[in-house]
């Protein structure tokens, strides 16, 4: 019987108890030996829940604990969460954590952590909340050279935008219906921003370099700026309009970007909708995988955290060696990347306009979606310096008046 | 270094070779020591390859020499890979495999002497081809009650529907086209029966119930009688055709079938279009998660039996465990699932047609694809012995001419 602790007990931490409970016999068989739940700490209290039989308010009974083999961080946020998971491996208990912010900032550190002190610190859900993504990363896909990773990785944002673009409905509208469904948190930057998705591209790059990816060095652009107008192009064109993580490797050089990106509907990625996630790898050899599921969400969520409490107990005295060290990744400025941009604008005089814009960027297709004084164009595949510069002077050009919107093409 | 020999220099073997070659950095890397190709075992010679320095023409120089740690079966068929397997697991080495047919025919019994011997039989290679499947669903979802699986099994029928729908051809002439390409064999039953398939989900429910799952008692159909007019009326209702195999676990029960389905388009199965595969996972807490890629070809297949040699060095001396018993898994008969069909009907007199339908199934949706003297409706939700008894009632009704064609719905 391996004793674990449950830090913080929300959704995701009650998740895992229900899982634990629920499955205890497949647990039990894979993990070689059942698997219970000693403490819950939270500061709350739980009358009502069996749970309140082995909730604790004070950390130091975990950790004081020699039976405590696994400590489980789902408190989210990374403090105290920090010191709590350093403390816990450092008295030598393995540690699973769905917590992507502290990952991503204190990954690293946890890692060479855990190495020294033969235990494990596991984050299968921080990225992807329930789809296998970083284990198959670390334990499948080990004879391919990884040359990109692009992943809808962000249940939320897919969601809204799903919803705009079946409902034609505006960025705001569509945010308030995904607060109240609670998708969307009450202060949505966290997603709405990219920034849940930027730390997770930075664990999936770190894990595929083997070095420290800097979140902070990621570009980030979120979905705030994507308009119901801007959708109505996307349908015209057949296309789709998704949340990408990207990061692209050759050799010991990457680059990474999150970004609004219009895809085609037939593309793997273009076809994830509502909450799922999907991530794409691709493999020197192998070509194209992706990895899709519920990317969120309580259940899906915890399973996660449980096939790493599996793999901790499995692995009882030995460290898995999933691990990046603590040298930093360098990123390439993605400016020098080339891309090809979808880009609105509006116009005074439209021959003139046309004639500006080829000019410019030479022959490009035009798309009109039927509204009044604007069209919009696809650059040819140009650094993203060389457009950014070409499109502030089309901004000057006769005829043009304002570039309205500019949204990266897959 | 690890030794290896590789036994057949086809398809597959000649890019197991290409792989260990082109990314021997990354797999010494997650091997833990280099790999090296001491023989390959073929009848033929290859002068003008420098694999002809290492071929042999007989298996007596791999299985008698103590230095070989691992035997890749690449060969096809099942004898005498089944002989060549048994006898390497029994001399103590190891054996990756991408032979699907060696799998569902002596799989329980190769994995058992595997197991007494201390090393590994692993065929992540065939099922999905380079996607990564088994070891996720042996080391990845092990907190889950497996509830059901659903695929696209086979590159060579997908690539075949696929261009039926985006082309409006029909059967004969799509095949000759995917016999032209490669994609399938001058006799091409193994794939278009569903016998492949079939196999393939054999070896996925072995994994799910831990018993051994004979793939001669799943009832498979093939895409023989699809023709061009069936999928005119799965055009006109907006949906896609896969070859579908599914498989459903309840308790110790289960069954199992391969047959043509139709499946909404916005379906990530109904997604997965040309060559490609993609296998659906439904767990009790997880959901679905779906895992997409090439299903076939040279490298990516190569990529799989690659990543098992990785496994297989870096777990030398121990057993993985990945087994299932010899125990027979009992199927449920399919007939006694429920199921709604697609129904082609001709008929007489269509108001007679129509009444008799309704009084056989009640109020149903009719699909008309302006072809005349025929339509189609679908059934309701009913055990498949039912659908059946009633259809053939039907066929005797007045005003109706035939039942033309039947196809399940997802």
């Amino acid at each position: 019987m391996a004793k674990i602790a449950v830090l913080g007990y929300g959704t995701v931490g009650s998740g895992v108890v229900e899982v634990i409970n629920s499955n205890n016999k497949v647990i039990g068989k894979n993990a070689g030996e059942n698997i219970e739940v000693k403490y819950v700490l939270d500061l709350r209290d739980f009358p009502d829940d069996p749970v309140q039989n082995i909730i604790t308010h004070d950390f130091n009974d975990i950790i004081n604990d020699d039976e405590i083999e696994v400590v489980v961080e789902v408190m989210g946020g990374t403090s105290p969460a920090f010191e709590f998971v350093k403390a816990s491996l450092e008295k030598g208990k393995s540690v699973c954590t769905s917590n992507k912010a502290l990952v991503a900032k204190h990954g690293s550190e946890l890692l060479r952590i855990a190495e020294e002190n033969k235990v494990n610190f596991l984050f299968e859900a921080s990225v992807g909340g329930g789809i296998p993504i970083l284990r198959p990363l670390n334990n499948c896909i080990t004879c391919e050279v990884i040359e990109e990773i692009t992943g809808i990785l962000n249940g939320t944002t897919n969601y809204m935008l799903t919803k705009m673009t079946a409902e034609g409905l505006e960025y705001a509208d569509v945010l308030k219906d995904a607060q109240e469904k609670g998708y969307a948190e009450r202060n949505p930057a966290a997603d709405v921003e990219g920034h849940d998705t930027c730390r997770k591209i930075a664990i999936l790059s770190s894990i595929v370099t083997g070095r420290e990816v800097n979140f902070e060095e990621i570009y980030t652009e979120g979905i705030t700026k994507v308009s119901k107008t801007d959708i109505d192009y996307v349908k015209k064109m057949g296309k789709a309009i998704k949340l990408l993580a990207t990061a692209k490797f050759d050799g010991g050089k990457m680059w990474a970007r999150v970004s609004p990106v219009i895809i085609e509907p037939s593309h793997p990625l273009g076809n994830v909708s509502d909450v799922y996630n999907g991530i794409l790898v691709k493999g020197n050899c192998l070509g194209d995988v992706m990895f899709y599921g519920m990317g969120a969400g309580k259940l899906p969520t915890a399973s996660a955290v449980v096939s790493d409490i599996v793999d901790a107990v499995k692995n009882k005295g030995k460290n898995l060696g999933f691990s990046w060290s603590e040298e930093k990744q360098a990123l390439t400025d993605i400016s020098t990347v080339e891309v090809s941009k979808f880009v609105r604008v509006s116009y005074s005089v439209k021959a003139e306009a046309l004639n500006a814009i080829s000019q410019t960027f030479g022959d490009v297709d035009i798309v009109e979606a039927g509204i009044e004084n604007e069209f919009a164009f696809i650059t040819p595949l140009l650094a993203e310096s060389v457009i950014d510069k070409k499109l502030s002077d089309l901004g000057n050009s006769e005829g043009v008046g304002e570039v309205l919107s500019v949204i990266r093409m897959y």
